[in-house]
């Protein structure tokens, strides 16, 4: 395992056609001019009609539509060793699948391309195996073993930092370390409803703490990536070889209690504050969909380099991605009078993270850890430097103190029993396809009575 | 779920007779005079015949022996509900069982007890059922989904406090708050090989930090917490509720990296310093079996008492159990030598604790996060209040300042390579049988090169 160099030296030259914007599908709704889900991207989800007591099987996005693998698998004579590869997704088992390696992962998504494709002899025969989005409940593409969370976005970091230590944000270690903690796999979901939690609060000159509803929730958009090719416990992936660990990526919401944070996260770091959720979109994009919008890993000047094990030519050359990404929010108010929801943020993985996804593969293994299929690495918080590029309330509002204004006049400080809040993630650039990483939805519930 | 009390007004009285210190088993070195395993305790593991391919399969240690489930089940006739619950236990599905419930986990004891004892029916079937501990090959007896560290041990708190600020050793939030952070549960084993990781470290004045294996590698001894009964997303357990939820207790090893630990853990807490391995003892043993080991909670005068939510009759009454815990070490050249291990500690529970297993349940369920069977709680280190109970080498070595000198001349600050760390837990007290959680060893294995 992690042995193979070629995705390395291949991933940006998209040999097998996959991602030629020229592609056409014979799925109409493919072809939408900002849809997230043209035949270049594929990602994989796990689905089911909904209100049906159908088994989750896997699916890929095609635009509206999701092809159900469960039924494709039958109904299409496809290469032997990718229906091998599509039996664990015809039966919901994503980590399976992930387990086999890029190779087959990208037999089976030139497969699927070439199936999907205008021309395709296999159209009639799919054409009965798609199943409206609309129509289809999501949940958790995966099984995730184990969630990690990293801290990656320096603006964040900085902005985060100077709300404690004005003159001193960043700690000596952020860029040395790429910061992150173990999270909790448990609570993870694709969003929905999210119960406001409550826990000991206690503001500054308050004595004793007291127990109630978190007066101070948040969100942080995040992107996720899933591994996934395991390693052996004792067994470091190198950076040379993390790149063919990493499976796909995914939008996150970091639901944050900050108050509940403040008061716990000394010395050990944030426990109940963040483990009553967190929310992924139900779309797996695969890194095979990203090639195109690789860019080189730039450190500002005057930044130290990594650390030779965090350290490579193909990681220095195409080792950070191009995603922008976007929080929207929409009240309860909004939604009652009709008002469309409002975006908050629009910031950009390429300056706001200060690794790449291989360099927290590398990091993560350094030490023997291993990771397993489906296990979800968080990227940290990806705010940008600028106005209108902070990616939570915490740092839009400067720690609670500048209320955001809202259309209709409504204010906000931290979340609503109500809020919606949406988080959306694509990447686009001259002369590619655009592709999207979906979305994920969230809306604030009242806290548990009691 | 976690609606039952009956375990909270019975667990201290045993009326089913399974605690009686009277009772005998047929299988002889069950009854050994210091012996961990007697028919009181009956605790769970996951095992198969060394160098077998059987498939892993729960077994009841008893004496010398484990009692073969997947053998057993088929041997005698059980009452209905208990061979249905034994079923998946005959599978190596320990997760399963634990998902049932207390009802069923003491009726199941019940009838274990009495299949065992002296004068049973059953004992010319079970006899050939019965694999020596010696011939039989461990592991982890459940799926862990999540594994939370605790750090409720307040003299090791307090120690580790002193080193960094020596007037004001405990944090505020410390008496307030059961303070824990997630873990990696990933690399989760029984003990065995522990290979030294590597990781960046940087000594004080050092610029820049480098890339090495770690030169202050520690062990921690805790207990581990086997969650049974799941609660839902968004529904807080009780600590009323919080007892039914506690299957049963474990010895941890939580192997520490304390120089990668100094440099990372700013400002989100241990990570790399920790993810590299935790070992667990590969018995279970019940809350049932532990039963005449409950103590009150006490707290110190004039330490605040708990909020509501982590407070009830119950807890004051019985909360706190009475175990003993112990460290051994056996260096290379004591093995060489055929010396024996010498103890390095030796602290309980019952002074160490400053929290109860309920009030941790209550506390991690208090924001909503749901916990699944089979995840897994420590306590963080418990170390007493005296000269030889620091139940890490940071303690005993104050910092790594003082050498600790071994039989036979050697000298430790912290582990070598080829050390073997052994932790043992047992609960004695007058008039009940001593009731052991067995133990956990680990050997340090030279860091990987390159």
């Amino acid at each position: 395992m992690n042995t193979s160099t070629s995705f390395a030296t291949t991933i940006t030259t998209s040999t097998d056609g996959t991602n030629d914007p020229a592609l056409r599908s014979w799925v109409a709704s493919a072809a939408r001019e900002a849809g997230d889900f043209p035949i270049q991207n594929l990602p994989y989800g796990r689905f089911r009609r909904r209100g049906s007591g159908e088994p989750w099987r896997i699916g890929v996005a095609i635009g509206d539509d999701v092809l159900d693998l469960r039924a494709a698998l039958p109904a299409v004579s496809w290469p032997a060793p990718v229906a091998a590869a599509m039996a664990p997704l015809a039966d919901g088992d994503l980590n399976a699948f992930m387990a086999l390696g890029r190779p087959v992962w990208r037999a089976t998504r030139a497969a699927l391309s070439a199936a999907l494709a205008v021309g395709s002899t296999a159209q009639a025969s799919l054409a009965p195996c798609l199943v409206s989005q609309a129509e289809a409940e999501m949940t958790l593409p995966c099984r995730v073993g184990d969630y990690t969370d990293f801290y990656i976005g320096i603006h964040h970091a900085t902005a985060v930092g100077k709300l404690f230590r004005p003159d001193n944000p960043l700690l000596p270690n952020y860029k040395w370390v790429p910061i992150g903690y173990h999270g909790r796999a448990s609570s993870l979901g694709v969003g929905g409803d999210i119960r406001r939690p409550a826990g000991q609060l206690k503001a500054a000159g308050d004595e004793p703490p007291v127990f109630g509803p978190c007066k101070r929730l948040d969100y942080e958009l995040e992107l996720g990536a899933l591994i996934g090719t395991a390693n052996e416990q004792g067994r470091p992936v190198t950076i040379q070889a993390a790149e063919d660990a990493l499976f796909g990526l995914t939008v996150l919401n970091d639901w944050s209690a900050r108050d509940i944070q403040t008061w716990e996260y000394q010395p050990l770091g944030p426990f109940l504050s963040k483990s009553f959720a967190t929310s992924i979109s139900p779309w797996v994009v695969t890194m095979e969909a990203l090639a195109p919008f690789r860019r080189p890993f730039v450190r500002p000047d005057g930044d130290p380099a990594p650390l030779p094990y965090l350290d490579s030519p193909f990681n220095r050359a195409a080792g950070a991605l191009d995603v922008t990404l976007e929080v929207w929010l929409e009240t309860a108010a909004m939604r009652a009078a009709g008002a469309p929801a409002v975006r908050l943020s629009q910031s950009n993985a390429l300056d706001a993270a200060y690794w790449t996804w291989a360099q927290l593969v590398a990091h993560h293994t350094s030490n023997g850890c291993n990771l397993q299929p489906g296990d979800l690495l968080g990227s940290g918080t990806l705010s940008g430097p600028g106005a209108g590029q902070a990616a939570s309330m915490l740092e839009l509002s400067v720690g609670g103190k500048q209320p955001l204004l809202l259309p209709g006049g409504e204010q906000r400080t931290f979340l609503a029993d109500g809020d919606r809040v949406t988080m959306r993630a694509y990447c686009q650039a001259v002369g590619t396809a655009r592709i999207g990483l979906g979305e994920v939805s969230g809306t604030v519930q009242a806290a548990a009575a009691g």
